[in-house]
């Protein structure tokens, strides 16, 4: 599954080079996976209610174009890995422009279920691992291989 | 006792009209009062540990001049008023340039002492009240005189 | 005209108390605003192109509830006074509970019409006044009234 | 020649799980550069007015242990490769403990040299490839080969 969310560029997002400041990009593709999740039938929010978290552990980011404020930005993101305890998503960020979509953004998260009061990594919950379970779509297919091929992973 | 806490614009800080994003202020204001506090011999940190909270439920700014992309700043905290449950810390912020301080920005914040847990506003710790005493200097009026002035309060 | 924008609470709009920041409201009233101006049939963005930069000069907010991770948000903002050079824009935010709309934040800022390159105050062009007509609606001056005796103002 | 920036953790910088929120390494990261070049004898802000602008093209970043509120921060920054046109730096996070210096993050950034007007990519200025020159000392040594053997690049 691939979740789309879409979302427009804050002023207070913009730098003084008049674009999107580079740290933005990660709070849109928290944006994108808590999207991601509750299109599982899950929601992050339920997840620490049970008492795990599920830090980031791993970024990449690659920075192709600019974005600028009033963008109509459309974040995908898709799980690409599963293990034990982590989980890989990987992102594409898309601004929309008068010649349609322009992908500005390719980047991935590691993220380790932990228990949230010892802090130790713990085994991924069992309702977690049924929710997110990845369909094999050529749509999907394509995702990770793109992400894969531009982050050199 | 007035705090005089210094600090350098972040490029994260500046927006597309090439200054300082306004919301920025109320995350100095906090970086000041925390430095306050500190300087009357408690720590923010340690009254979390003690199970209160002291949430912000009034602020006021005044943006009097822009400020730019690595200014040295002075954030100059003061606490202006106590009462059984709340305080109030008001602010001056100043750049610094060629001519010397340049005052950019007057602000105050009202503050409730809440426990952690419960949510519920609670008398301010004795410990505090003894710690924050005012000494009423005169550079300490005018700072407070000054202001209630700007503010109108 | 009372302009509604939804959002919905973003990981990084929270702090350790486990509520919103307190500054993160500044961001989503200057969201708020740049609906309504859009409402109006302009943008800000094109505003700006025309050489006029609309910086805000003072802020109020009451803070009366708190927001959490991931509530849906509802930003209301309208114009409450425009003079030669300046406008008020009033704004009142609410989550969305299980019983209905809580408000949670009442605010007011205050925007000055600037040249963008010398910095200097200008008159609020011809196209954002006619654009901006206020309505005297009962629903407004309702909603005027309430952020006026909620911020004493 | 390797940055030592220090940093004190703000409330605004936490997230709920009490910990600092990811995307503000990259804005420590950004604080540790501008601190890096200026020590180099230039500054970001000159480059910039000499029309020259760095954006960030790539990004990778190791989470390694939480930092809280109020922690100090280290943030050393170096110099790791430089091309005609782009810079590669890395960075070491560390927060100060009773047990001393605890590292928290790693991470590089690839930054390229624009033209500010016409965003087009231009060789590194001259006066840029004179003040950044890398000094074989053991220590930077020893600094670019934890970055590289810790992120795999």
């Amino acid at each position: 599954m691939i979740n789309e969310t879409t979302l427009r560029v804050r002023y207070s997002e913009t730098d003084q080079m008049g674009v999107v400041y580079y740290a933005n990009y990660l709070v849109w593709m928290e944006v994108g996976r808590t999207n991601l999740i509750r299109e599982c039938g899950i929601t992050y929010k339920e997840l620490e209610s049970k008492g795990y978290i599920l830090p980031v552990v791993y970024v990449v980011g690659k920075y192709l174009k600019p974005s600028y404020y009033d963008d109509e930005i459309i974040v995908q993101s898709a799980l690409m890995e599963a293990t034990l305890t982590k989980i890989r998503i990987g992102y594409k960020i898309y601004r929309t422009s008068e010649n349609g979509r322009e992908l500005v953004f390719v980047g991935l998260t590691d993220l380790v279920f932990m228990d949230a009061k010892s802090g130790k990594v713990v085994k991924m919950p069992e309702f977690f691992r049924e929710a997110v379970k990845i369909s094999e779509t050529e749509e999907y297919k394509s995702f990770v291989e793109d992400v894969k091929r531009t982050l050199k992973v």
